[in-house]
């Protein structure tokens, strides 16, 4: 593996830092870990496997992901959740012109009053990653959850 | 990034044998991860936020922390139950004259004799780390959790 | 801790790729991550502690494991079943002659068709790892699960 040992710690520190975001529900900050044109989904393992497009969550560009984010602000402000990622595997499975392209696993649990925490939604993620003024940024993110049941509160990303 | 990687490294290895402690149930161990000033508690999360001292377990010097571990021992032997932690995300989010300060995630798992094992606390680490005789300890550390509703049997550390 | 960077990372990426291995049920890799005369058991922490062999899988070399590899692809393919890793604290606890004593935590979550995610199976990986053709490999590997409950499903290797 010839990856530089700060490029590695630069990919962990970045999926660390997305989950942390999303975990405090700062959705301000979500759009930031991605490039302008990028590419977003949130999409079942059964449907991605067999090349079928239709996903939970689908976002092409960061202006979509912040129109995201402002729909969700202003719909769920009302419900006291608790989302918390824990993310594992964080792999580099290949380098090209196009970016780095790098795997992991990832579980979330989520929590509303009154109920105990309960497995939220797991699968993994499988991004590319580019620099963009020297920090290291999402060009694509696919994430594929093993489920094939939806649970309805999932408007939030993962 | 000026972390050095030891020390990145060290970090790591002091989240994991924490866990790894807690995991073996080896109480008597588990003060000896902390400074003698230190201090440690589980709180949940809104409580944290809100600035509320409210907390589950709240030690303000290793000495409580063992009496903590006594009196643990004194009362669990009779029931098997068993935790297993994993922790994800961790990084360092600042440091100074104070110590570094560490972030992560947890989920700790439990299982009781004949039921199947589930998910018991989740939430985030929330830590300041100083050397003391070569060794990283943690001079201050919160543990808060997602949940609202209490475990009758939170009474183990996390 | 001596432990050369480089040495550090492939451990890591060995367990990550064994993990993302077991997650895609690609079988037939899985073996591949073994030596010709390793062990591999499946068995609950209760048996492990008090020296009881009594396993749930069991196979002294890896010859057995390709046995059970095209045992587990004749009888499952008709359900539909995912199965996803989470795997944290990689450490090393020791170096011998006779390798590198690897330690670890996972929670394996099981997704079947039209129920949600559950929590299948938590606990520890004990291994031995050593050098084959300049590849680190298991030569020993023990999963060692809390659960005292044995899921009828737990075919699989964990």
């Amino acid at each position: 593996m010839s990856l530089s040992i700060t490029l590695r710690f630069e990919i962990e520190d970045l999926l660390h830092e997305y989950a942390a975001v999303l975990d405090a529900a700062d959705l301000d900050k979500w759009p930031e870990f991605f490039t302008e044109d990028c590419f977003y989904e949130v999409i079942p393992r059964e449907n991605y496997d067999r090349g079928l497009p239709l996903a939970l969550i689908r976002c092409e560009s960061k202006g979509m992901l912040k129109d995201r984010a402002s729909a969700i602000r202003d719909t769920m402000m009302y419900e006291q959740r608790y989302l918390r990622h824990v993310v594992s595997g964080i792999r580099v499975t290949a380098e090209s012109d196009a970016g780095i392209f790098v795997e992991a696993n990832y579980a979330v649990f989520e929590t509303l009053v009154d109920t105990p925490t309960r497995v939220f939604n797991v699968g993994r993620y499988l991004s590319r990653v580019v620099y963009e003024e020297k920090r290291l940024k999402f060009a694509e993110m696919h994430c594929i959850f093993d489920s094939l049941l939806v649970p309805n509160s999932l408007i939030y990303p993962i």
